[in-house]
């Protein structure tokens, strides 16, 4: 298969994950008879820096005509403490989501054995942890109208949903559990939101052309405390975008590591995949950023091509070197082993 | 000291735990020699079946001409899974807290060292913690316009927040952290927001008049992953409705056991005191819900009205009441005790 991929490293520790995900589609390449292709292009601080725009048009260009868009990392904490900043770099992946209409983000959560151990929370209640979240990523309240009165003193965001916004994603999430154990959760706030009222009536009646699947229902207050209690007892968890965000990144601890934790953004006509970790500046150039996130997003590229072999390839090789012990400080810190040892030795096993 | 106590016990077990703090409130009478008087009224699912309205006037009036508000919980499932009822239990609890201007919600997260096997979490992660949330109750998208299409296909809520708003919660957490060890943490999503990005200016800005207290910031995102992974670095956490909502849920689970956690609901003036838990429909009845949680929302009730060594005496007993392990089936399966034995060792250790 010829697939044009664009590079998005980004800030941070980004390009050095980036660029062992890059290894690693090499890797598949050659063994598999595929032809990849890299572009780079600037995002994020880096891009503000250089440009002055955290999405240059060259860039959005890029995105458009690749099959695939791979991204490392974005944000820098100089913009972050400055709420009258005008540019900042989030606003360059924002765009970037609505601009390729990456509707359905997909964030998988999945126990390693052998990192069981890391987790915050005791063995005994994540035992058997697999599932993952259908965040919606290009409505709600991130791109509902926003308000600053003139005087600065009321500010307000809307968070609106249409039936077709919701149902796109919620057919993309019956489908994988389908395919799964044929569960879905949607997360919401009926009681008391208008639009999540609108979440459960339009997901309730998909549901009724999913009838192997079992639909069930909780609050977002309750989802973020079952998240910890009880994760085994999810399979595809379904929710809006802001909510998303909150348990999405709240499911990443329970695994141990948020640098294991891929995830895929897709839509009608284009697909992004990244890690779900930041650009983690306190660690940028040091080769101590830990590359498996990135590299098992390169693994949901793959599967997304129906490249299932190649993607089961990267799975079991990064699976390997978690057992053999060939991981970054972060997870053993008596560690010798560099971002790019790891990402050679994962290369080298596929 | 005389206080008028207006006593909204809800649904389900609302009115069993809610029985046993008034137990200990008059307990607390007779020991220090007060006059508190307690006066039903309707409220949530039982009071729509009574009288077609989940916060009756008599119920309103009652509660604005009482000194605080003792209330048990709310909510039915019969509404829950019904996105079209018109009428809805959480309505008459968002509509008090409204109308008694209750816009500071403050949750206290504290391990009792007896129970800390039964957190979900490694003990070695939660020794120290001991923080309070203070939620900001009367705005944002709670409270902010709704919308729903004539056709059923679009759905909005607003979130919307003034200076005004923000700074009165904004000074009573700065006042909290200055009595306690100092630190505030402001959590929003001010990378996103723009009513995020008002909060963290007005909030900036106040904090220079507290120079003793530390401020800093995380997002939401990242707040839900710092409470599970480093729940003892938050002293005071200060935050929007809805994020405070799924965020003081998630932090419930730390010590074990959400049975546990009172709240104080604050204004100019009124205040009401509610255990964190819900209506738990399966327990009704069964003398089996755990009292404390509203025992403990009786001691914040004290300690609001400055009964300092009253509030300290409920706390004792209730911890005295763990130590000996007369506690509900919830925290030991072998228990033989129920609310009421609970709630009448309590009460009888003051
Ligand atoms: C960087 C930020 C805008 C982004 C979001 O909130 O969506 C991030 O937290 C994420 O989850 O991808
Ligand atoms: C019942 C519900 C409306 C309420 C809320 O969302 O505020 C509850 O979850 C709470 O936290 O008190």
């Amino acid at each position: 298969m010829k697939l044009k991929i664009a590079l998005l490293a980004g800030d941070g520790i980004g390009p050095e994950v980036a660029a062992q995900a890059v290894t690693t589609l090499q890797a598949v390449e050659e063994t598999f008879g595929h032809e990849f292709s890299f572009t780079e292009a600037l995002v994020g601080a880096i891009a503000i820096d250089k440009q002055g725009d955290p999405l240059p048009d060259e860039t959005l260009a890029l995105c458009k005509e690749s099959d695939a868009v791979l991204f490392g990392a974005i944000g820098h904490p100089k913009f972050d403490n400055d709420p009258t900043a005008k540019v900042r770099p989030e606003q360059g992946l924002l765009k970037l989501r609505k601009e390729l209409g990456l509707f359905s983000n997909i964030r998988p959560v999945k126990i390693f054995p052998t990192l069981i151990e890391k987790s915050p929370l005791r063995e005994e209640r994540i035992t058997g942890t697999d599932f993952v979240i259908y965040r919606e990523l290009t409505g709600g309240i991130y791109f509902g109208e926003k308000f600053l009165s003139e005087d600065g003193t009321v500010a307000s965001d809307l968070c609106i949903y249409s039936e077709e916004e919701i149902s796109r994603i919620a057919h993309l999430a019956f489908k994988a559990a389908k395919g799964r154990r044929g569960k879905l959760t949607l997360v919401d706030k009926a009681n008391v939101l208008e639009s999540s009222r609108l979440w459960r009536k339009v997901v309730t009646r998909i549901g009724e052309s999913y009838p192997e699947v079992t639909l069930d229902y909780l609050f977002v207050d309750n989802a973020a405390m079952q998240l910890i209690l009880n994760p085994s007892q999810f399979d595809v968890i379904l929710t809006e975008n802001m909510f998303g965000d909150i348990i999405s990144d709240e499911g990443s601890i329970i695994g141990g590591s948020i640098g294991l934790l891929p995830s895929a953004s897709v839509g009608e006509d284009s697909s992004m995949f990244e890690p779900i970790h930041g650009s983690y500046p306190q660690a940028t150039g040091k080769n101590i950023a830990n590359p498996v996130a990135s590299i098992l997003s390169a693994a949901m590229l793959l599967d997304h091509f129906e490249l299932k072999e190649e993607a089961e390839a990267v799975v079991r090789a990064v699976t390997l070197s978690l057992k053999k012990g060939i991981v970054t400080p972060d997870l053993d810190p008596n560690s010798k082993y560099g971002t790019d040892d790891v990402g050679h030795y994962i290369a080298s096993n596929i």
